[in-house]
């Protein structure tokens, strides 16, 4: 615990250098670009660290890169990826977002938030530590996927196969990680299931004259109807079920939500609106509904005539809804979609079409676990301020599959700063929370390792 | 009365050519395509016949033209329009639709059903009979607008600027007519009004992760929730106002409803459903509620991710649905914006925006007028059967500018059968009942003049 690591400083240029190799390889899961060519290039870093790394696959997977490192009475669990989201309309960038750029002391590129600036960070810390100070004093398990961002289809199929190598291990650090907006380290304890669904709706097989309204049901109404039985206007989600199933906060998740720090003010300004939903003023009452109620939110719908200030009078044949359902404790994702069918068919909705195209299961740590508090030590120790913890994500992945189903505690740490742009153009991470972050991880690395502790 | 007009069997080539030259010239209102050059050769073909004729405009309209020939103790109304609907996707066309073509009787043309083909027709009666017998034992005023395919626009403006040039007219013949199924004439007594309003409902100014829905409204739930109050699941519109201002039909309208014919298996044949509204399979109460209830559509709906398969998981920004109401009497198409407007806000729906688009008000004759009756006994000696009387067409028009607002009566006569096609590929009308519609179109403008009538 005594090392000092300010002489990482010195190797910034070498880090970042090598960084941007990686930021400058396009590895597009959604369009299969760049994907081998990437994984394979993870696969080398981490043999040259001296990782023994395995490729695995399961049915059509791309490349999962497994490697194993070190010994000791603790073992961690890293879990990464290396695929990244497209760059969009790259317009709205103002450095090309495949060549990175370092503008006032931020790296600008796609992917360096999520999470390629995560992922050479503490690859780099752990080479790092054995240059310096010889073998490691933990067992690291690192497992970076390549289909993070199309939903990690395969896995639920990984875990089955190979969840063997890695579940018995003591904590797992999660992808993302960094600060808040004052600079402590964020953490969060779970992450919310998603059940991602298509609702379809047809009558006929050619729209009609809107003068046989009167004659004929419209595919647009019966859509219409049907959704608006799932979720009432206050935003709480009515499926036939449900609701018997969401369990309330308990006294210690209570407590975090009063300890959480949460700027009103400053959430309304980034996202651009008036009021928080229902009018809700209580920073309390607006986490407890964030962390504890599920969503059931339309992404898209679509029908008929859709231009604007036309003229086009016709009952469509058809109209579609995609509709994704965030879930909380202990609701089943998996569950979901059958459920909107029963919920549906009750009320006489048979005739509209559900089709699943995605189920991740909420993923949740046991808050009681021992190393779950002393990641939480260790990060306060590292930043000189306590950690801001989070009962859950609002966001979903593959949390269950990695850790939870395991009772492998979960925490985080890295590069990120609330601000990165993640999925969105001119994506971003600052320079000196990388810094910290490498510092910070090697503290991590140590402190696990202190049989003392 | 004892003319026969077997010999206009003769000038069929020379009928059908004359035809075909306006068919193969688009006048296209909505994209303001060949409407001037359309407009000088109605104008020029009416000035050849004998009419005094002269072109009408208001505001930035395109011409009406506007005729008068021959008089005699009866006026006689005929309305028509030459703009077209544009062709749309050519390829579903099996000949070309602006090269008219003969296919086993049939002519297939855009345009040639709604309405160059009564338009030609009945013109050519009026120039036949000229030819043949001397003067008209009537008076006619002709009237032909450039604007119906886009709603009629101006027709208002024009009504009250120069109605005073037909407002005594006893009777009206509409633009569409021909025959139902059967062979019979059909012929309606008003036509439907309608309104057509875009509602747009947005907040803030860019999509945000779903995964914040617990924490935000979305502006696609309110437009669903919205739209949920407008109308009943069983299709009655439910906007506050409305249902006290709905008429019970009439005794004398009810008789008519069970007089009509109507073949409940061949339509939803030809509409490609298995059912009518609320599994209904009464004929008249189909019928009853066609004619005398107000329905509200939803032409088109549009909002956030809409690609079928794809996966994003957003709260788009904004939405967008396209309705039309579909008015019966005693409802004013221009008050449904407003009744819409106030319906929303004492819901709270004060964020919803509400764009008219169109208002056209419900058109209707006064069952009646001796004319009318008068103009349905020469429809049944025209063609040897009773005439098809329909309350209301399922369809919107300038009816109540042209004629009821002057209390002049309507009837049809022409060239339409059922499977005409209007506004979709493959329009056409049968070479025979052009022929019997110019025999029949002879028979009132003769029967109108018989003073021992």
């Amino acid at each position: 615990m005594s090392k000092n690591y300010n002489d990482i400083q010195k190797l910034q240029d070498k880090h970042l250098e090598e960084l941007f190799k990686y930021l400058r390889m396009p590895s597009l899961s959604s369009e299969n670009l760049g994907i081998e060519e990437m994984a394979k290039s993870v696969k080398e870093l981490m043999e040259e660290i001296g990782f023994k790394v395995q490729e695995l696959r399961v049915g059509e997977s791309y490349p999962y890169i497994f490697g194993e490192l070190g010994s000791g009475d603790v073992t961690l669990l890293i879990y990464n990826h290396y695929d990244v989201q497209p760059a969009g309309d790259e317009k709205l960038w103002e450095s090309k977002p495949f060549e990175p750029e370092v503008r006032d002391g931020h790296i600008y590129a796609r992917g360096v938030a999520d999470n390629k600036g995560n992922l050479l960070m503490r690859l780099q810390a752990i080479r790092y530590y054995l240059e310096n100070y010889g073998d490691l004093p933990i067992r690291i398990i690192y497992l970076v996927e390549g289909e993070e961002e199309i939903g990690s289809p395969n896995l639920d199929a990984l875990a089955k196969a190979y969840g063997h190598l890695w579940k018995d291990a003591d904590l797992c650090i999660w992808e993302t990680g960094g600060v808040n907006e004052e600079g402590s380290p964020h953490t969060e304890l779970g992450m919310k299931g998603v059940t991602y669904l298509e609702l379809h709706s047809k009558l006929g097989d050619h729209d009609l004259h809107s003068g046989e309204a009167s004659m004929f049901e419209s595919p647009v109404w019966r859509l219409v109807q049907a959704l608006n039985t799932l979720r009432s206007p206050e935003g709480k989600v009515l499926i036939d079920g449900i609701r018997e199933q969401i369990k309330p906060p308990a006294e210690r998740e209570l407590q975090m939500i009063k300890d959480q720090m949460f700027d009103l003010q400053e959430t309304l300004r980034s996202e651009g609106r008036d009021s928080f939903l229902n009018n809700e003023k209580d920073k309390d009452n607006i986490l407890k509904f964030h962390y504890f109620e599920p969503t059931c939110n339309i992404c898209g719908i679509w029908g008929g005539f859709m231009e604007p200030g036309g003229i086009k009078t016709i009952i469509p044949m058809e109209a579609t809804a995609k509709i994704d359902l965030r879930l909380v404790a202990d609701l089943d994702a998996s569950q979901i979609a059958g459920m909107i069918r029963a919920h549906l068919d009750k009320r006489g909705f048979t005739d509209i079409e559900v089709k699943e195209l995605i189920a991740l299961p909420v993923g949740k740590t046991d808050v009681n676990n021992r190393f779950l508090e002393r990641s939480h030590m260790l990060l306060e120790e590292a930043y000189g301020v306590k950690p801001d913890v989070t009962v859950t994500s609002g966001g979903s992945g593959p949390f269950y599959y990695i850790a939870s189903q395991f009772n492998i505690p979960v925490f985080h740490i890295g590069a990120l700063y609330p601000a990165n742009r993640s999925h969105a153009p001119n994506e971003n991470i600052r320079v000196k929370d990388y810094q910290k972050g490498l510092s910070a991880m090697l503290h991590i690395i140590d402190g696990l390792g202190d049989t003392s502790a």
